[in-house]
């Protein structure tokens, strides 16, 4: 699996770029032989595992890991009427086992409500039992008859981490909601991902919710990335699989529920957002190694740089932040291509004028350069990695803030939309949405906490001080 | 989900003791509307983490974790003819995606050669890309129509580790294979699950290896588990699949490849050896908590009880060992059953009169009690759960070696596998095999380099100094 010395397109033709980075920086291939369905490269799966072990820490706090089978009979997935209809064609059937037909057709799990609720019903039976809060991180199934893409739109989604709430009010399960969207917000913070939150329009809701909050990210080609949905789903579910519990007075109560998800596009998001025409750039967060050390040598005896590097190595290491050091018999131009092209956040070289002056040369992976002392080295790597993270983050920030905006007209938010979101009032009817969506063919995102204003609605022209943000979408 | 208050049926009836335990103790529970899957509780999934971590990190020395697709295209599930045989029976077929029938049926992977091997034949080119050591772990299919049992024989598995190597020389993937087996021996060694390794005999080889090695544990009724497998595939695949490196010489060649499974089956082993009457007993290694610590208080005054329970828990916790208050409005007898069906190794109990002797009162799962001092807390700790661990796995060795038992005659292996296995001369002709599986109503394992001896084979009379073992198996 050796890498090859190969350019990338410029990042300005977005969708090309990416489908290169993901084959040369072996993210994931897209060789296998179904549509929609990719193979993690181990360097991938390095990120996938790194990102997800830190979401998997946000949530053992006071969730508890578990897993729920991933085949679902046909009579308990299509028991939540409007649930099914979300997904009826985008399910995936098992209809024989061997030679034999089965007598009852298998779904491969699209989501997995009706999976678990199920059991829910089962587990919980006393006020007692609740707030119960578990997760999995789970393959899903969907087929895709839109244009499916690595990462983003898959027919298996390989690392769906799906949380299931259940409480005994409405309002515990609304206070779950903020919760989960702190959580949320933590995470993609690490991740270096900017966001806003919507809270979609009626009509774009999780099939089965009383209402869905939607974490939505800008990718550079302006369209909207939905990286993580979180859904108050009041008593439909509980309703539906019977899922009661006995209150402190003895009486039997309907539990409220909540869930919440996050898939692979959370890394997408990462790699669409941060990358650049060298590859990728990965936040130290994202990242198992976050130090390649590069020894420069000019001559046989190498004045002491091989045994400089070892020791960085192992300061670094002690320090829990995981260097390696690339000694290939390679020129050091040739090694900096390939570590830039895997987005490792620090580059550090030690030649023999380093050594000399008892320093290090540091070099961030966004090309920023300076000489650092060798006294206190962990604590200033510690530190600019931290400081590294933070402007990643607050450039894509700002590039995203900077790519919204506030239009009067479906024209300009027409126009708007080839490059960034559009926000306008709306009325909140749902007839005027869609003929929104219509007028600029757009997608609408919904409303945001942090989108204020007022006017009149483009449709029927009443006044409003609801904004909604308008987007192409992924 | 709280824990009922109910006794289990005694060991002695291992069967139902086992079914009992899982939901008892809340490993798994058996009610999912599917024959053959089941849903790991929140509680056994902790197990499952736990073993799976140490298992990770086993394999991130030297083997990268990656992640292939679920679903295999049938021609390539076909194309390798001597592999399929051995599973065509057992394999799901996906025919339909929402309403349309698919063109081509999408197997559910019954373990991932098929999926792996095309993408090898694309990763693998040159000599530098060998050795290749990837793994995953994944979710695996098999439509048994044997009887089900949950953790053993299930149909969704849902935690197969598979890893799977290519290497230049057959001499190179037999040497994994025996690293592969060092790596599974230190394994099944932190789990205090002993085992015997036998080479398989050729009939019962995984579908297109060259050989297999199996380690095989025994249950408590005798019956032989198969918790872990190493296959050498010499270059059967690497043929089917045209996976070849350019060698030094520059002329190409067929890789050399191994695979390696262990499966959920690891943990079904650690739940049937180890357990009693009152539950669950966990090694250290496998459980979540290592130590509860339960006050005993006597009246409203709690003596400073619950603060010494505090700095306990802290005195542990700072020293890596996970440790839990129950401070629950129960009787300690209450709490004592609870803790003991869960498995968890120690017991602390701190009351008045412990406080007065700078002590704690430290009671194993296994019973054994005794009061050590707050003076060097943690290390005692440390050191009698390692003790503890060794105590485990010595006595369930010696119980499985004393139940292995070299026979004479077929008449007295068949009397000696009601309750543990035989072994015997052969002389290694598959048809005076078949004849003693017939014979003894048993399952030949295999030979072990552990067994010696010599003799003369039960059928044809030829003297042999092979010695193999025979068991009834699950």
């Amino acid at each position: 699996m050796e890498e090859e010395s190969k350019s990338l397109p410029s990042k300005d033709n977005f969708s090309e770029w990416y489908n290169e980075l993901l084959m040369t920086a072996q993210i994931m291939d897209v060789r296998y032989p179904i549509k929609g369905v990719y193979v993690w490269y181990p360097f991938g799966f390095s990120i996938r595992k790194k990102v997800y072990n830190m979401l998997r820490n946000l949530l053992d706090v006071d969730h508890q890991e578990t897993y729920f089978p991933m085949l679902i009979p046909k009579p308990e997935l299509l028991k939540e009427s409007e649930h099914i209809k979300g997904f009826e064609d985008e399910v995936y059937w098992v209809t024989h086992g061997g030679l034999s037909e089965l007598e009852v057709p298998l779904a491969l799990r699209p989501t997995s409500e009706t999976a678990i609720y199920p059991m829910y019903k089962l587990w919980i039976r006393s006020h007692a039992d609740l707030p119960l809060k578990l997760y999995q991180i789970v393959n899903t199934f969907r087929y895709e008859t839109k244009h499916t893409r690595p990462l983003i739109r898959l027919r298996e989604i390989t690392s769906f981490k799906e949380a299931h709430t259940a409480h005994a009010t409405w309002d515990d399960a609304e206070k779950q909601v903020h919760e989960a969207m702190d959580l949320y917000s933590e995470f993609f913070t690490k991740l270096a991902v900017p966001f806003i939150v919507h809270k979609r329009p009626e009509w774009d809701k999780f099939p089965g919710a009383d209402y869905t909050m939607a974490f939505d990210t800008m990718m550079p080609d302006g369209k909207s990335l939905q990286v993580g949905t979180v859904h108050h789903l009041g008593t439909k579910f509980a309703k539906t699989y019977d899922i009661t519990y006995e209150d402190e007075k003895g009486e039997r109560q309907y539990v409220n529920q909540t869930c919440y998800g996050i898939s692979e596009r959370c890394i997408a998001a990462v790699i669409g957002i941060h990358g650049d025409n060298k590859g990728l750039v990965l936040p130290p967060n994202a990242s198992q190694t976050q130090v390649v050390i590069i020894p420069i040598i000019f001559k046989k005896d190498d004045g002491g740089v091989k045994e400089a590097c070892q020791k960085v190595k192992e300061l670094l290491r002690a320090n829990d932040i995981v260097a390696v050091i690339d000694d290939a018999d390679e020129r050091p131009g040739a090694k900096y291509y390939k570590w830039e092209m895997k987005g490792t956040p620090f580059r550090i070289e030690i030649g023999p004028r380093d050594i000399k002056n008892n320093s290090v040369m540091l070099v961030r992976r966004d090309g920023k350069k300076e000489s650092i002392p060798m006294d206190g080295l962990p604590e200033t790597v510690r530190n600019k990695l931290f400081e590294f993270q933070t402007d990643l983050l607050n450039a894509a920030r700002d590039s995203m803030l900077a790519r919204v905006k506030a239009c009067e007209t479906l024209d300009e938010a027409k126009q708007q939309i080839e490059n960034g979101w559009a926000t306008m009032p709306w009325c909140g009817e749902k007839a005027c949405g869609l003929e929104m969506e219509n007028a600029v063919n757009c997608k609408l995102l919904g409303e945001a906490h942090t989108i204020k204003g007022a006017g009149k609605c483009p449709i029927c022209g009443k006044a409003t001080d609801r904004i909604i943000t308008m987007a192409r979408s992924y």
